[in-house]
Formats: C-alpha cells, sequence, structure tokens
C-alpha cells in the first residue's frame, strides 16, 4: 500500500513500509494462478486470500484473467461491488448499474462525452475544484459554470448560490447538464453534511440535472461529528427513485485506505436514466474494450473488506484504523501549523486528503509575482519549492475567488516528518513575509 | 496466457491451459514484493523471474507498484522498450518518445484528439478497418476519408488509390491530417511488403500527413515469405529522421503470443513531432495521471524476452514458437475450409488473427436479408450463429466495398476444436444456399 507520487503533493510521497494487505496478495494470485495448489503458498498467504482468489477466478468467464473482459466489467465482480454498496447505504444496488472503469477519471470523461453536446452545454462544478473536471469539460467542448464554495462557513455549498449561477448560465443561452458534487472535498477537504446533501438532492431534482457525485474519498473522514452519506443514500432515504433523479456515484481503489492509484481501478454506479441512454453510456465504455483486470479485482476487494473471522480481518482493520487515525492526525497537525503562519487561515480538513489554506500576500510579493510573470499564489509556491524542496499547489490551478490566494498541501507526508517540514515551512514563511512586508 | 474472449470471436475464446509464461510469475512479484526474500519463492518461481521482479522494483521510484508513475509510464520500463524497439529495428529509439498506454486504443483516441479540430478534419483509413478508427474519428468530431484495399491482390495497399482518394477528399473541402495503416492487417490478415510500406512513407513525406502504424500484430506473421518491419524502421532505412515524417506506431500486450488482453497494457512510439506538439502529447496523456502499472510492467517485459542463459529462457521460446506455429496451422486449416465452401473466397492470413472470407450470397438470401432489415453477411451470420453457436462478425461492421459481402473470423479456436468447428460450418454453409439457391 502506497500513497500516490504525483508531482501535486506535499514533499516526497508517502510510501509506507507496511506488508501488502490481504488486497496485494490476492492480486498476485490471480496474477498467477497456478501456484494456488502449490504447498509453498500456504506458507507464504493467507488462507483467506487463498479462497478469495479461488473465488474470484469462478467469478471470471474461463477463469481469463488475461483476457477481455465485458466492457462494464467482469459480472461476479459487479456483483461483489453491488453487494458493498447495499452494506453501506442499506438499499439495493443493482450490478448492472456498475462500470468498472480505470480509476475514476476514465468515468468522469465517458461523463462528460455523453453529457456535452457543444459550447451551450454547461456544467456546475464548484470553485475551488479539481483540475480533472475543467480539463474533461474542455476536452469535450463544453462550459464550465462555477458555483463558489463559502470559505467563511468551511467550504460551505449554499444552494442559493447554485441558484444564482444556474441562472446567470441560462440567461448567457448555456443549458445545464449536470451539477458536480466532490465529497469529501478535493482541494477543500470538507464533508457536507446531510441535510445540506438533500437541498442539493431537491436542487438536482428540480432542475433536472444529473448530479455528478465524486465520492472517492468516501473512507477519509477524519471528525466525529462528520460522516459520509452517498448521494444515492440520501436520494433513497428522501423516498425518490429511478425515475426522480439521475445520478452517478464515482469510486476509486486509488483514495481511502488503499491508495493504489497506480493500479487505475474504479467504478460508477449510475442510477435513474432511461434504458435508451444506459445502451448509450455502454457504447461509450466498449470503445476502449474493458478496464484492466486487475483494477476490476481490486476495486471488488476495496467494496469486500475481510469478514469476522477471516484470518486477515484483525490485521486489515488494525491497518485501516492505523492508516485513517494516523492521517487524522497529520490533518490536525498540519491545519495547526498553517494557522500559526502570519496571514494564513486554514479551515479543518474533514475529509479527503488536503488542506487549501487561504493566504494574504503582502502588495510587494504580488508585485513581484507580476513582474516574474506569475500569480501571487504560484509565485509563492514556486520560492517555498526553491527555498525548502517542499511541493504545494498554488490555488490558481483550482480555482478560487478572484483576488484571494490559496494553495492545496496533502496530509500524506509520513507522521514523524511532519514536524521537520513544519519547521522549514514556518521558517521559509516568515522569511518570505519580511522579505515583502508592506 | 489466454486469448480474447471478446463476443467478436468464433466459437469460444481460446483459453490456454498452458503454465503462465515468465510474463505472469514477474507480474505475481511485483504485486506482493515482500515474498521476493522468502525461502518458499524460490520453489515457486523461476530464478530469472525473481530477478526481473527485483530489476523492475528498482526502476520504479520508492519501488511503489502502487504509486501513479509519471504520466509517460515509468522511465526504467520506457527504457526497457527502447531498447527493445533498437534490438527489433537497428536503429535508436528514445524512451521519452514512448508513451505508455492501457492498450493500443487509448493511444488512437489520444492521438485523435490531438489530430482533429473540426469535421473538416479527415483521417485515411484504410477499408476493411478495424472499427476503433471509425469509433474515435466520430467521437472525436473528425471525418473518416476510406481507402479502399484490394482483395484481389490479397488486400494490397495501392498508393494511387490513397493518392485519388486525398484528391478527392481536399476538393470538398476536407483538409487530410493522417494516414492510418494496420500492418499486419486487421480484419483483412495481410502483411505489407517493404517496398510497399516505403511507398507510402514516401507519400506521407510529400503530403505531410502524420503516419499512425498500428504495428500491434507485429509478432503474428504465419508465411515464410512475409516478414514484420516497423514503418520506423522503413523510414530510417530510407535515410528519414526526426524532420522528415511523424510517426506514430501503436503497440500492445493483447496480441502477438501474449495475448493479455485483460490486463491493458501497450505504447505509443512518437517520433518526427515539433517540440510543442510533444508537450500537448504529453499534457493529454496527464489528464487521465497515467496508465496502470501491472500493463506497463507488461508492455516492457513483452519487448524484453528472456537471453541466452536465463532459466526460462528455453521454455519461453519453446512456448512463443508452439503458439505462434499452432496459430499458422490454423490459420491454414481455416482458409482452405472457408475457400472450399460455396460462393466463398479467403486470401490467406499472412498475418494478424484473422481471415476476411468474401461471400457470394444468393438474391433471394438477400431479399430475405431486407425483410429482416438486415445487412446480408450480418443475416448471415445471425443464421450461422443460431445454428451452429459459430459467433463471426459481419463485414458490414469493418466497412467493405458496396455490394460486396465478407465476414472475419478468427484463427483463435483451439487446434483440436478446429475439425469440429468446419464441420459445422461446412453443413450450415451448404444448408444456408440450398436454402436460398437462386
Amino acid at each position: 500500500m502506497r500513497y500516490c507520487t504525483a508531482t501535486l503533493e506535499i514533499l516526497n510521497p508517502w510510501v509506507s513500509s507496511q506488508s501488502p494487505f490481504l488486497e496485494r496478495c490476492v492480486l498476485a494470485l490471480c496474477d498467477h494462478p497456478t501456484i494456488l495448489d502449490r504447498a509453498e503458498t500456504q506458507g507464504l498467504f493467507s488462507a483467506d486470500s487463498i479462497e478469495r482468489a479461488f473465488q474470484i477466478l469462478d467469478q471470471i468467464p474461463g477463469r481469463a484473467t488475461g483476457a477481455y473482459s465485458h466492457s462494464q466489467g467482469i459480472k461476479g465482480l459487479r456483483d461483489t461491488i453491488a453487494s458493498g454498496i447495499e452494506a453501506r447505504d442499506g438499499y439495493p444496488a443493482d450490478p448492472n448499474d456498475i462500470f468498472l472503469t480505470d480509476g475514476a477519471s476514465p468515468a468522469v470523461h465517458m461523463m462528460m462525452q455523453l453529457l456535452i453536446r457543444s459550447e451551450k452545454d454547461g456544467i456546475l462544478c464548484p470553485i475551488p475544484q479539481y483540475p480533472l473536471y475543467s480539463a474533461s469539460i474542455t476536452l469535450h467542448g463544453g462550459t464550465l459554470v462555477p458555483y463558489y464554495l463559502d470559505e467563511a462557513t468551511g467550504w460551505g455549498l449554499e444552494i442559493s448560490e447554485l441558484k444564482n449561477q444556474l441562472e446567470a448560465a441560462k440567461s448567457k443561452g448555456i443549458s445545464i447538464r449536470a451539477l458536480v458534487v466532490i465529497n469529501p472535498g478535493n482541494p477543500t477537504g470538507q464533508v457536507l453534511s446531510e441535510s445540506n446533501q438533500k437541498e442539493i438532492v431537491e436542487f438536482c431534482k428540480k432542475e433536472k440535472l444529473v448530479l455528478l457525485a465524486d465520492e472517492v474519498y468516501q473512507e477519509n473522514i477524519y471528525v466525529p461529528d462528520k460522516q459520509f452519506h452517498s448521494f444515492k443514500k440520501v436520494s433513497r432515504t428522501m423516498g425518490y427513485g429511478e425515475k426522480d433523479i439521475s445520478l452517478v456515484s464515482f469510486q476509486s481503489v486509488s483514495k481511502g485506505y488503499h491508495g493504489e492509484c497506480g493500479k487505475r481501478g474504479g467504478y460508477m454506479e449510475v442510477t435513474g436514466f432511461s434504458p435508451d441512454i444506459r445502451e448509450q453510456i455502454y457504447k461509450v465504455a466498449s470503445v476502449n474494450l474493458c478496464s484492466n483486470i486487475s483494477g476490476q479485482i481490486l476495486a471488488s476487494l476495496v467494496m469486500s473488506p475481510p469478514k469476522v473471522g477471516d484470518e486477515s480481518y484483525e490485521s486489515y482493520f488494525a491497518e485501516k484504523d492505523a492508516i485513517l487515525s494516523s492521517l487524522a492526525k497529520r490533518a490536525k497537525t498540519l491545519e495547526a501549523a498553517l494557522n500559526s503562519l502570519e496571514g494564513v487561515t486554514c479551515n479543518r480538513a474533514e475529509g479527503a486528503m488536503y488542506l487549501f489554506p487561504r493566504i494574504e500576500l503582502p502588495k510587494k510579493a504580488i508585485e513581484a509575482a507580476k513582474s516574474a510573470n506569475k500569480a501571487p499564489d504560484a509565485f509563492y509556491a514556486a520560492r517555498l519549492l526553491d527555498a525548502t524542496g517542499i511541493v504545494v499547489v498554488p490555488g490558481s490551478g483550482f480555482r478560487q475567488v478572484p483576488g484571494t490566494w490559496h494553495f492545496r498541501c496533502t496530509i500524506l507526508p509520513q507522521e514523524d516528518r511532519i514536524p521537520a517540514i513544519v519547521t522549514r515551512l514556518t521558517e521559509f514563511h516568515k522569511g518570505f513575509m519580511d522579505e515583502f512586508r508592506d
């Protein structure tokens, strides 16, 4: 288990030295099934990983882990995922609603490709937003219609803001097709309350918008007063079914406590679409034949953790708890450190893997950035990188309220490295502010 | 090692019962590296697969097989692939020209996305063609400009035909951006001669077209009088370098003697583009972060088979030879069987995995197809499926000269099953012709 090494991270990636979870054992056995019956294998792998591998192989037609699968993904694995969703939500899930994909990103592209007909089609996106959405909307020739999250209320999502932006877009001849909600938020780290989610569902229902729910951080919740609720569960709780709301939920193996970004596994659950639209989604999914089978297997494992009595049960959940509680601690430490910096205010990371502090930059720094032909937050981030080796992403990469400046930093650095990072960041910041103080 | 189970295949997929190649061992060890140092592992895995796994892990920053990689793919694996291309072609290859992708299909989409600006941009494609190309061109809003392969000369590619179609398109205001060549051919199974390839390179250079060379069947050659030559090698032999021709070569782990379709591994080698266009290719590649790491590892293994002295050397090449010579035998048997059917003529499968016989259908069958609202070849294929369980793909799925009818069948059924398939096909065909004879 390892976390992302994208250039978008603070300092080096977190590469844990923990032994792999059950997942990696099962993947290895599925890759090389001829060893399943060998005596040595029982010394190397847990009994439940061997059993799981056998179960999964039985779910694959002809046990052919090297063959193309159904373009939606292997049916047996979709059954497992649907059961996992049912266990999470307490409402039925249909394996035929599941589309397995190479991570969540291709799933988002697929939906954008289907939703956008021309630049007159708009997609409501949160600002700040994860740049996958702006990139995908641009690539498919549509219009990103921004709605601003309210930093003052912990990146709150106000329905009045959605309404205003929808009306403003309409008056420009833009027809809004869908609303993107990222919950828990990226880059903003907030977790929506259930009552807020209900308002969002109501809004989409009323305005006939497809609700694109980016729920890839569903396991990453760090505060006791918040819980993850899927939009599907919330809409079903409200009594809304297939006919009331079109909903897509994105999930990934790259987040949570798995962090298996390189495996490119994920799925979308697609509900509330007519059969002919479903047919079109399937058609687009089939153009690339199928998603990679290891990623498919991993997605099914992520949605079906071991059960009481399984050999790996205790070690698996001990590892899970250790990772998530460590991430929560890191979030708190970094949040406190950021808030102690002059001119910096930082909302708490309720979930996801990010903090998105706001920074009041001195006028002189803004002028220096202008001379260097950089956005002020990019100027700050470049100076930070040069001085300390710490990588943060300027807020301008995610968009922000004009005139405000932010940066995103992850909560991924290993716990024992955080004090040193905080010291270096604090020293740099002090020096920077002194250099440019008005 | 298993072959495709797509619905596009004749009868059931070929799922061999051979023990996995070196590749599968290395993949399993990379998935679960903690077992590398265990004594039991040496009993289960060959010494060279263990050594390879160590080498590959050393090539991955932080040994993080679960992390995102560089968006072009892991640099060390690209080094290996570049060496493999050099060994194949006898000309230098640059790891920075390699983009690792989830199979060849996403690479084709990426290039189409970059090449097509509007419906006024045309892509020259062979007819018959693998439908990925028509689908991708349609999805990206361009125009497919067909050139017809000449069935009478073994699916020959005539430069005069290319010129005529180019001029005709130009006169309609279409600007031709690229030429797609599939070599060995899909669905047509021909292998281009080197002299023909030289003409094609010359044509692309003169007309300033990007040459999109689909070379995924480069290992699948079944006749002694033909050899595979990459278009890059051919153009370098002609003395053309980076500045003379823009060339993209697509390769995949799904074909050859590997058949690892479900792993979604592949790459494109991109040469002769300016730095700013290269930057755009990289930008598009980075939107989905990276391709899956198992597929990346497999692509590097496909381009670096074991060497003399490696423990797996002999078994690996014995397996390779057995698979390829068996495919050659199947191709011959099926070709002869098809040619013995009334009204059917079939070019030989020189390469790839397909036969694309032409079928003269009686007038009455064509009328019956019309009544059933089906293309005549689709009508034939549906009847064949109903009567025998044999799946072939109607030629109309690949496009064909109007008024001619074909179907594609693979050469993948296991050798011992072919006699029974031939008997059933022959009986069906006889009955069909008797039923509809004019």
